[in-house]
């Protein structure tokens, strides 16, 4: 941590702030500058939490050094996560694509789309029961007659199930029914569910919050690992800019940002990411090439009968053009598509 | 509503958009243009789903023109709303202006600080019980024994108490102590919480998220309007932008907008909203300037022993010279400051 | 300036970038810490161009504690620069109004709004002749024509003139036309033209960028005076963010911050601030109360008339009141606004 | 174009302001609605200049749905266009790669790193003779004794030369001695200058400004292609966000977007675009799979001595990586990378 002293701050106050740092335990190291002294902190095993010292007379500024995160970190565990979804690895080798609707509809629905998600060689099935919807008007998913179709769509079709968990009450009888709970974007910093996620055993699909930085991502998932769930998937899916030729603006570089300091894997959403069909397989090439684990797309049989978000769902046949994709790019960048 | 179609698009796929909307029950009015065609699309009672509409072969865009919001919408509602906070009117003539510290730290902490705000005109106490922090490793509050202090306070200073809930497991137990239940930015979204506090009879300060538009932030309080609970004050406390001076940037334009559009009344906080003690007090007369109904301010008497947030934390003498420029103020904006 | 080092760096790397420090004729402080090692360094007269140290093995981070700018700077010269602009003093006591068309279109227009601006009381007058469009088949502006207009207007109003140049090539010209030069947020960063404004003698209002920082800000306003012209006037007019209910978020908080960070006076521009009529006189308010020394707002007798931004434009009557609301208030903010 | 009425407008105000379109040659089309009325207008070739409607008393707001640019769309001109740089061809099958140093700093060490860049593969050699830096006090390159430089390699080494013209002035003597003129980031908006690039006829590379949308980086294009010179290359190089782990956020959907709605060739700068060395290689790889013609990359034979941004460099060694991952990419998305 460095502490920056204001221009006409006297040596009387440097001194007290030195004092008020040895008080923490920690060690200050002076260091009188042209236009203004910095001091130096050491002696932190963790990112200290510096509101104390913040507001002392004569400080202007604390520039933190010591990175907030721990369990979550690259420096903690320095292999990669591999989080194993009921057989279907995420974060090793294989790139891993999660498809279908946005809202379950109905069975037929399911069943409909889940049949061209096979098709395609998707392994992971999406669908929404419990929704999250700006308008109290708006559908707001089937709930658990939703968890159970979605549990049919695993047992005849084979594939594994991800759906969202959208408060407290219902992230348990959510994570009896599906093999990865995604906790959404507008619920990153929701605490309690994150502790309460942490508490199962079932993977977590973390979405990164829509002005959230990559460092407070981080300590979303670090909530989450503190309570006992390694098992963390991370997911890009855009952020809010001024930009409006998309619905959010895919912040890419987190990608190789999070590799780097993070273990965990990571996928991207390019669906919500984008908010526009036709973008949405050049940015999951895009995603793949970065060095994405894997993918989470929209997709429905009827794009035209959506209950939500119809017009960033793809079609059947942009799905398996998409997978189709992704296998001739995966063995380019040392995956495996299969 | 307005769907706007592809250059390319022919007069069949325009012909087939006008059918689907008429199975919706409404009119479609077709027009030509030099480019493209648009349809205009009229007959609805409220804001159309448009989704289906919207990924019909040849659709382009489709663009809203009625408001998404209903219950907080001035054209709903002409008058301002007025609520009563025990006596304590907010959204009157009156400026009502909310002080105390990020957290409640002990009774020793709130009593002193409660002494200097009752000495400085403020007619609430704020206060963290419950605290979302960034951190898992972070002083997270004194949780229920923070709840009796404040129950202290109020008893004590006659003071009003506003306090934040942070899920709904514990919304209730807050809703019992304080006189206002606060819902924090990073729970602006979080639908089951709104709904919950949409149920209760206590008042509701429902703060803008760092990410939220307007239409979204209208959309929230809706949620909890539409459960039955009207007593919403809502709070613009900074969005998050690429400006790096302040730690958010206070988005005061938001506060004659809503105005217009909404009868809820709108305060400020610019504590968070600057993260900057020395900005706080000219951005709080730009708040009432504005047309805001008052302000929420963190103030610690020590605040270099603040357990959180000290560094955009008053002195107990900055609240009173607060204090005293908004009822040098009110008069000239038409309000009054007692 | 501190280096933080990487985790993994050695001792021997964290050797070798002391001693670059040191080539740069500077002190190194090594610290190490728990997580890493960061270093210290002092002995620098101005901020230290620290590209070359980034780069070396083992640096992960350069972090700048002096802040880049000088003759801008209050550390450098405490007092309010006030700028005379022929009798009239932008940054003194006096709030400053300066108002007017947002192009010149015509001298009957001129003439017009003149008559209204002079009625309302504002001292200086602002008129487009050069525009900057964001197409090229709009208005461009009158050119030479419209600095003739202007002119006359100054002449027959006793008003002061402000006006905007838009290139090197015809800023010498506006310039002797005009009683202030406008360099607008398009070109913040255009530095040939900031030169060139830094070798005249005529005060400068210099518009934030619309992705500006505050530091940037106050850098393009350091090379004006670089050059020699100390008449600089610095004006918030709003910057782009995600939200959606005004054209640019007016960021208010940056005249406190400026105040305190420099000497120059600045003032703030509502009206492109916003892009939205009905929100100008609020956030006029807000402006002075926030401490600015001025306002520049955009005034129209026939707004629907208008050939560019009729929509953001107040009316006369509107302006009246503008003015008669900054009487009231600027007393109280112990300013002056005859 | 859609005018929106306000909820409370009269039928005598919907009356007036379809006159008032009438006026302007055009058709209205009014669309009584439940809450409000919308006015449809056709009959414009071209998108309407609509200021004057936007301040009629009752209307509320003005949606277009004819996009503004013309030249630079594909509706406009429906082939990919292809930019011949002396025999380089870019937009066409290659994928083209741009490398060289921040700044020309000498012979030497233009010679030496471009000594690299033909080992690499890459074909067009990039370097700055003319620098926008944000401080005056910063290297502003070395002007024209730069562009010699420039020109020297490009006869010792057969490599194009692209290089940065930052003011009116000295465009034309900078397109004397290079193969594409880039057009900054700052200068994007910058008319004058792109009027005068548009009146050359060596191949433009515009960068997108800052917090510039596509529309307006468009715009921008369609100036220069306005004066005649429909060779322009456009790059994507990163947004302002709230994003703080990278310098930019590169919006890679930018490019499906532009190549949607334009023909002419855009390319990426990963350099710029994140500010860290580490993350370029893998926004290169998403580059070229997002659809990109192309990268503008830096490299430094000697990062750590570099006179400007070498944080962002490249090494040598890695721009032979990125070349040898952009030929595997290649043919993957039907390129061709030699």
């Amino acid at each position: 941590m460095l502490v920056v002293m204001e221009h006409e701050a006297t040596p009387e106050l440097v001194a007290k702030v030195c004092e008020e740092i040895k008080k923490l335990g920690l060690t200050a190291h002076p260091m009188p500058g042209a236009q203004r002294t910095a001091i130096g902190v050491t002696g932190n095993k963790s990112r200290v939490d510096s509101d104390r010292i913040a507001t002392l007379t004569g400080v202007q500024e604390i520039i933190h050094v010591t990175r907030p995160y721990k369990l979550v970190s690259r420096e903690f565990y320095p292999e990669n996560t591999v989080v194993n979804v009921g057989g279907v690895l995420v974060g090793g080798n294989e790139f891993t694509v999660m498809a279908g609707p946005c809202s379950v509809e109905s069975e037929d629905q399911c069943f409909a789309i889940a049949e061209y998600v096979v098709k395609a060689g998707a392994k992971i099935f999406r669908g929404g029961a419990f929704k999250p919807r700006t308008s109290p008007y708006s559908f707001q998913g089937l709930g658990e007659k939703g968890l159970e179709i979605l549990a049919k769509v695993r047992d005849k079709f084979g594939l594994k199930i991800i759906t969202e968990a959208v408060d407290t009450e219902t992230i348990e009888i959510v994570a009896q029914y599906t093999d990865i709970v995604q906790i959404g974007a507008r619920n990153m910093q929701n605490f309690s569910l994150l502790r309460k996620a942490g508490r199962l055993k079932t993977p977590i699909m973390l979405k990164r919050g829509q002005a959230a930085t990559l460092d407070e991502f981080l300590m979303a998932a670090e909530y989450i690992m503190s309570e006992g769930n390694h098992n963390v998937i991370l997911c890009e899916r855009g952020v809010r800019t001024f930009a409006d030729h998309s619905r959010n603006t895919l912040d890419l570089s987190a990608v190789p940002f999070i590799k780097r300091n993070s273990h965990l894997p990571i996928i991207t959403d390019p669906s919500h990411g984008t908010g526009r069909r036709e973008i949405v397989i050049p940015m999951a090439r895009a995603s793949i090439a970065a060095g994405a684990d894997g993918l989470i797309v929209e997709v429905h049989h009827q794009p035209e009968k959506a209950l939500s978000d119809g017009a960033q769902s793809l079609t059947p046949i942009m799905l398996e053009q998409l997978m189709n994709e992704m296998r001739r790019l995966a063995p380019v960048v040392d995956r495996t598509c299969s």
